[in-house]
């Protein structure tokens, strides 16, 4: 029954462990501290120690109970070291978001095949294999699980020079699918994507020049009026973590101020 | 920036008004509830004054601000009543769900234009007028609104004897998309879908007999391992209308147990 | 087994009857000269007696057979009384293709109940109006036929002011969606749609000046590089009529120059 | 304008090249004999040469102008070998028809990192190499061409133990779009995917008892009433060859049965 306490605590997820991989990414990094605000103990994985540690010093000032294990998301053994000191640090595993991620635009004529896989093992394998990592151990613990995939509006959307980016993404969207069928029923382990538009990182600062053509031409398809930031997408972050959204799963959610949308 | 205050407050709807159409259905009641336990304000419509009225009194009775007033969402006056009520009650309207809906499924070639066309209706046009109505209404106060329409998992997927149902639900999901061009960067107002799977309600309850071919049937399709329960929707329904979904617009949000996965 | 025989006669729609909706309109005339020129016999069908008949003069002058039957695709009476006139006049129906259409842009708050509802009829009523009662006679030929619904790109993608012409085209996939459900197996009638971006006609002409914003706007979408022209869907209608698709059913067929694909 | 000739020739794919990869597998085989019997000229390609030779065979045995070079389609040398030696052979490459695909279903926490990648590198790079190197030639000759990569019903519907499949053909339907995107334009050459439900080969032989479970299941869901042949997909394949489909590129043409439609 729909009782106070239900809604009162749907929301809720203090004290739940999450592996954050990309964790010093603008997207994870919000997702660090939003998770972190909300009462979750954080484990923030990427591969360089520095960034990782000093991501660390940051959420610990703040009050919030981290930590971090390093290494590259498509290289299997780090990814099994990072699932394994997530494990000894929080006792438990309770949510994954793969927000890691990589893209070098160029047309397929002329992009190297090294490039291509490069962009596909670190967007796509590197998913895959903390899919299987963190599945495994949260499929031992027996108490369900939250997995939340960052793919991309460009995952059901093409794009010239993309034939690596597009394709990973809408790779990793039926990853979440299959997973889906695979885990839920099974082990309550809900599997889900974002779909985020464009938001403000290093990366793609340069887009945000309100005067430039290339803002004016993204805007023209973006209902929602303007580009995104990474704090956008905590609430549906946060949402895909929390029993709020416990009949969901397999979703592609458009995150993505209403691209899909026109 | 991510900071205590902005991750604390984002899902919280209290003291917002809402008009949920189809008030006194399962999905629609559970709505109320969710709503009204999460301190909102609760304007309940349909078209029975006395279940409306009995709705109310169990609204009130877990201490929930509520109103009512009645009509055929169908019907242009009527709506413009509702709305007017809720104005002259609350003072303002921030949130619309529209979850009036109706089926009759039949052959097409042994379905009555006037049955399909009650079905459209209902499902449509009643829609489009409240969507219409309150839009009005949000534009002329200024701050904003999330509009969240109930279609169904059926808007994407075609079904034997739906000719209209599917194709009423198919046609909600566009008005959403179309109403996110319209609205949101111009008004700040978010227009959603929910897309429920079956649910249990009074018309549904043979479906979940564990032991029946249908049942089983739909589980296979199911990845979630279960149909659904009316009080699964309340947690997208509060997601949708509280600022932590301020960057979703023109969203079909899939909360069909992985119907749409598999 | 894939023999010469097999494949010399896959696209061979010689003989076959054919009506038209809307076939006065730019896209109905193309399929219309695209039918006849196959060797099909055409039912012309549209509410004006006099360009029907001026159509069927061009058509018969190309020593093209046809026939035409007048009335408002929205009426029952007139759909009842043109699938008539067509078993009189060509003894069977083997192919539906309903292109009659309207549209009217307005913000929904300005649109009048009337105007929508006027859209919606001639869109989705029309069309399942056809539907039935072609279906009808279908089924009790039992020699299974091929219904091809004539969608639009904008049936999945909003846009602003298009609360109608969205919401009718999106519902029209969802009923081919339903009707390949009902039909293809049980009857061996294949029901699909076309979906068309902008394409000439007289009510288009002013978007295809190169030089406007419209038209620049627009192309930056569509990935083939240029905006549609009537002829270019007699392929697609001519495929979807013969026997090369009887494997396709309940499909939206994208023949939009890749405005989904972006 | 739709005239005589217009219509007459649309289909026409005489003297076309066409390189199909996977040739030996069922469906490409299927391709193979249609492409030839409609007076194309195919080169076959495949890993093993013993039944790529016995394929030209049986082709030549039918009068079909074919040659053959093998290799694997996830090796950048062998792709490069394999479109020079079609260049030599007929003078130039009009249509690629990538049918080569893997497929070893797991559960991922029981799959090998080493397994999953086969099945990537069989399906997705094998067909960005081809796209890559083919595209490089149909540039260089300037005269357009018709790229047909073939996907599967799965690459929008996940599946139990399918993490590797799935997301490969997930994958290969945007790297379509995004081809449409870089190329339909710029160079005329249109991309497009099939997408084939589950069809009779050696593989899936056992699918087709109709006593079986499996198969009953299956019919379920399939609005057409029956699984696939490998001829079904001739037709959609020499309509994508054609200039009858010239206004479509990066389309996902469902050639599933209706598996998508409900």
């Amino acid at each position: 029954m729909v009782n106070k306490e239900f809604v009162n605590n749907m929301f809720d997820v203090k004290g739940k462990v999450a592996i954050i991989t990309g964790a010093t990414g603008a997207l994870g990094k919000a997702v660090c501290f939003g998770y972190g605000h909300a009462g979750m103990k954080v484990m923030v994985t990427g591969r360089k120690e520095e960034t990782c540690r000093a991501l660390c010093d940051e959420l610990e000032a703040e009050g919030i109970e981290c930590g971090y294990s390093c290494g590259d998301p498509a290289v299997e053994e780090d990814v099994i070291k990072v699932v394994d000191d997530t494990v000894k640090k929080f006792g438990e595993i309770n949510v994954l978001v793969t927000s890691a991620g990589y893209n070098h635009p160029q047309p397929i004529i002329e992009q190297d095949l090294s490039m291509w896989k490069k962009i596909m093992d670190s967007d796509v394998q590197g998913t895959w294999l903390f899919c299987k990592y963190v599945g495994k151990e949260m499929i031992k613990q027996g108490k369900g699980g939250k997995v939340i995939l960052v793919s991309s509006a460009r995952s059901k959307m093409g794009m010239a020079n993309y034939t690596g980016y597009c394709t990973a993404k809408g790779g990793i969207d039926l990853m979440a699918q299959s997973l889906a069928c695979e885990w839920t029923a099974k082990y309550k382990i809900n599997v889900n994507t974002i779909n985020p538009t464009v938001f403000r990182s290093d990366l793609t600062e340069w887009m945000f020049d309100p005067d430039s053509e290339v803002y004016k031409n993204f805007l023209k398809r973006l209902p929602i009026g303007r580009l995104g930031e990474p704090e956008d997408f905590v609430g549906p972050c946060i949402f895909l973590a929390s029993s709020a959204s416990d009949f969901m799963t397999g979703a592609n959610v458009a995150t993505e101020g209403g691209y899909w949308a026109n």
